[in-house]
């Protein structure tokens, strides 16, 4: 399995063990550089076969990670990295190396850079776009302080699909003279890039005589070493770019371009840096990368190995899962009705695979829009085509369509577009952490005058939340966690569902307990612990967080002694403020007593323990019931 | 004043009054409707001058509406304007004319693109960057449909500084095979636009080699006419740049290239576009325009007459203004806070003007920032430099910061960085209406973590905040109101507030009243209105939204028979609702009687008849406070 021949190296681990900090790559040879790299993807295949985590973007930024770690002297230069899921490689080598395998575990490291994690992770991400404009920040700080120290910024191709990589590109030149920006380019996102970057790129890097201008440039390079080759290859470059490949892009942004450049050849990568350091002007190296390299079941999956669960280290394979997934569900009903209403389009900002829409496009692939990573693009396009009379959907994670806040007021809800926002990852999406949590939707969407927002309690209720989005004339939002949800059987046909009704799944006299979407079973199991005690309790299925049902509230408010919400969100604005809301609009004074997520950001972790951890659990419910129950019924509930 | 041989015109007027669709121009003749122009002209400014409005970009846009209405046919095909604040023509054309003169009234016609005033209004805006979108959604439905009709997106060249405009960019050529990209090139956004796509296309115009063709291409093309000519020019045009100037940046993205072309000849435009709507291939032409073109003030004061109040018809004076907003008091602020602390810069989205910071600019150049309409690229900048050390204030009004809310949640509150967010034009903005009202901020900043959010009650608490925000290592936002305030003297020198702290103005004993703002007026004459009845009242300013001042609600609470709160803010997850929150968090059942925007989007008008309107209002808050009065008291307040 190990090494490039098929042998097993008895050598394995040696180097690597070695290094506890960057500096000590910095007496390696080249050959040395290149065992380590082997080392690396080793460990990183083993130790994520039982994690989990973002493989197939790791093993293609081992060179790129060790050449810039050999060059640069962290954590006085600054790394900046696009998403930061590539940052495993960094991790191991800036002093993180023994702890690796407790990545994305409870406690343990993060699967992103973290600035309290590390001195060495000069900034934090989970979302695309961001390196280019935090790197010129950093640059424009240090160029104020007078500073020396180079900043650089690692970005994927897909970074470029992305709207605020191009605000950064339009300032750059303007704002400092020193930057370094490394595109690994593996045409990649998660899934295969899309639009005209890509296409522009692909160009770049198919085009034969660039290719052999490069492949000429390496071998000359490896045989003299250092700045003079550089430049003479640069001169080359140019001279060809002139009659060839005017590759004008980057440079009309102020940047000049370096590349292409095989992203896997450390000693290039070595020298290049060396070159780029010395550079007083913004700097573009374009580096090929092969997503997955090292591992054969990466390579030849190359979406599955973006980030996903444990698997075999030789095989690749994973368990197969029985269970659909929310998401599944999702696209199975887009699918049904897709079927049946022609008007209904598809969109997705680069992730067909994680919101389940590749299984729409096979059937409907007309329908079918990836717009890359441009969350503000998908809703406003999104909102031409809905003026136009079609229903479009837009599959985008909780957390991902904070982008497109903005887009949802002004474009969508203002105009009351019937855009359908399927929003996944709805609720703690737990390894990934708290950039990945998708814990506000409710707060920064139920402000927004127009629109209705929808949680199912399961499967069956999401297609029919769907049928009813589609069914609605005005914009809507539903919202479902990551994974799987509780098996129910979804029936043949969805139902359309009275708009602004909750479900009263049992009635009860004494507290009205709310469990919105995945967190119904909880509020049942309340029930069931009232009731054990005497207590009556009504269990209700909220289904919509806008428009609230407030007759059934009221009904309620006239007989309970206090209310339950329940909410896999954070408190502050969210689903339970709703009810306090709409119970003090109609001068009602019945205690509500919440339960969701406190106002600090959460770590990653698994669901169950870090909800435990924050409060949204039964006895913390039972707790804050007390002193209502107390002052009614002179009961003490909660056992300490 | 009017025609441009400075001789009064007998026949203004005429040609423009018989225009009551946009095919009655169809017939004009080309010195027909170079007349038009100047009757419209004559017509803008007049109007204009008595109701105030987008003079500037409106006078910079005349011949290009003209020869798309000459040659397209609303609303079968359709006008897609970025920020659409130049639609004023198009209103004009399109059987509002009898109309304009209440544009921005009350009442009136709005002053941007509005979907519910006309069906030649085929899409909103009023937020910048999402013409390309929303035209490419429309095209993309066009063909999906099988449809015949023209699209055309006109946005200004400050457009291309935003990042949705890249993100459709890289989209177009994927998703249709028809859009027609109208580029209004006048170098300006509301100030000189910046970056590096600003210097590109500068360089483009002022090349003499592609100046010289074109201006031989407008000469063979009035000569010839039509689309041999233009095939001519165009083939001339390809050759050209090959050799001289290569000007692949829009063509990498998919689209064919048209231009620059004079924006003010009607004739060439008209056969431009007639020739640009055959084409079966995605198109951008780039039109150069001089804002503010046909009055000489305009021209002299470009970002004057971008947007502004009344003036004189003639000489274009405006009333001066002698009290300070609180933009100028923000800007003076952060000039004297910068002249002590050296880590202080500051950040605008292409707003200098607009939030004052033009007058921080000559004090401290080097730490002045406009990054271009691109909100995410200027918080995530912002974050970059407080990694740094820095501190950033990054003024955007409300309603634009909303572009930013992920960068806020992801890159500045997650790492808990130390940028000040001043939220200029936080509350209603009046006469621009809905695209403009800065009514979320609350809401959509409340619910994450580690913010401070603040709103000062006059000047001098505005500088206090602002202090108070400087000193404050986290983030922190301060929201302030368009236009004046009390016009409270602001002290020499900021004082420090302490956080989450609020300020009693009165106590009280039966209701506490607790007005945000610029609302705190309205709190002060509820109080004096309850106390002639005998009711004691409290008047507290809160100046924190978050983190609110629990002592003090919960001292209250035990005291009072109900809280009233007045926000400038949307009632869904404001202020109001965080007071609610608190006190059902410290298990107070006291009422709460909230008074702030309703559920639907505002309109429009002036302030105070749609704060009366809508309910904000002293009236409003005693007839919600009367059930709780009645229940405690047996008093009746309100006088119906």
């Amino acid at each position: 399995m190990f090494n490039q021949e098929g042998i097993f190296n008895l050598y394995m681990g040696n180097l690597l063990d070695q290094v506890h900090t960057p500096a000590d790559i910095k007496s390696f040879s080249i050959p040395q550089l290149e065992q380590l790299a082997q080392e690396i993807r080793e460990r990183l295949i083993l130790a994520l076969s039982k994690t989990g985590g973002h493989l197939g973007p790791n093993l293609g930024v081992v060179e790129l990670t060790l050449a810039m770690h050999y060059v640069f002297d962290t954590p006085t230069d600054k790394f900046v990295f696009d998403v930061s899921h590539q940052a495993y490689v960094h991790k191991l080598l800036t002093g993180r190396r023994e702890r690796f395998e407790t990545i994305r575990q409870p406690g343990g490291l993060n699967g992103f850079m973290l600035r309290t994690e590390s001195e060495h992770d000069a900034y934090g991400a989970g979302h695309a776009g961001t390196a280019l404009s935090a790197a010129l920040g950093m640059a424009a700080a240090r160029d104020l302080a007078g500073g020396k120290e180079n900043i650089v910024a690692l970005a994927g191709d897909a970074a470029f699909t992305n709207g605020i990589t191009f605000e950064a590109l339009n300032n750059i030149s303007e704002h400092t003279k020193r930057l370094i920006v490394v595109l690994n380019d593996n045409e990649w996102s998660i899934d295969r890039n899309v639009g005209a970057i890509a296409t522009y790129l692909h160009k770049i890097v198919t085009n034969q005589h660039v290719t052999h201008l490069h492949d000429s440039a390496a071998r000359l390079l490896h045989k003299l070493g250092g700045k003079t080759a550089i430049n003479v290859v640069r001169r080359a470059e140019e001279a060809a770019k002139g009659m060839l490949w005017p590759s004008v892009f980057f440079e009309e942004f102020g940047l000049t371009y370096y590349g292409p450049l095989d992203g896997h050849n450390i000693g290039l990568l070595i020298e290049t840096f060396k070159f780029l350091k010395q550079q007083d002007k913004p700097v573009l190296l374009h580096a090929i990368t092969q997503k997955g390299r090292g591992f054969q079941p990466a390579l030849d999956k190359q979406k599955k190995f973006h980030g996903l669960g444990p698997y075999h280290p030789e095989t690749g394979e994973t368990n197969p899962t029985g269970q659909k997934t929310y998401s599944e569900i999702f696209a199975d009903t887009l699918v049904k009705l897709a079927n049946e209403n022609d008007k209904i389009v598809a969109i997705t900002g680069a992730m067909p695979n994680g919101t389940a829409l590749d299984l729409f496009r096979p059937h409907h692939p007309a329908k079918y829009f990836d717009v890359g990573i441009a969350e503000e693009h998908a809703v406003i396009f999104a909102a031409g085509m809905a003026t136009r009379g079609y229903k479009p959907f837009c599959a985008i994670y909780s957390t991902f369509l904070q982008r497109a806040f903005d887009p949802i007021v002004h474009d969508v809800c203002l105009q009351n577009l019937p855009v359908v926002f399927c929003m996944d990852r709805g609720g703690l999406s737990g390894d990934d952490g708290a950039t990945h949590h998708g814990l506000f939707d409710i707060s920064y969407l139920r402000s927004i005058p127009n629109i209705i927002h929808m949680v199912p309690k399961d499967e069956d209720e999401l297609a029919d939340m769907l049928y009813t989005a589609m069914l609605h004339d005005g914009p809507a939002a539903v919202r479902y966690p990551r994974g799987t949800g509780p098996g129910t059987a979804v029936k043949a046909h969805p139902a359309a569902l009275p708009i602004g009704k909750a479900e009263v799944i049992r009635d009860g006299e004494e507290i009205a307990i709310l469990g919105l979407g995945a967190l119904l079973p909880m509020a049942d199991e309340l029930a069931h612990r009232l009731e054990a005690e005497g207590i009556s309790a009504a269990v209700i299925n909220p289904r919509f967080v806008k428009p609230l049902d407030r007759d059934l509230l009221a009904s309620y408010a006239q007989r309970v002694s206090a209310f339950v919400t329940f909410e896999d969100h954070v408190l502050m604005g969210g689903f339970g403020s709703a009810v306090l809301e709409a119970l003090s609009e109609m001068n009602f004074t019945v205690p509500v007593v919440r339960i969701g997520w406190p106002d600090h950001f959460v770590e990653h972790g698994k669901v169950e323990q870090l909800r435990a951890k924050n409060g949204i659990s039964v006895e913390a419910a039972l707790e804050k019931l007390e002193p209502y129950l107390k002052a009614s019924k002179g009961r003490r509930l909660v056992a300490h």
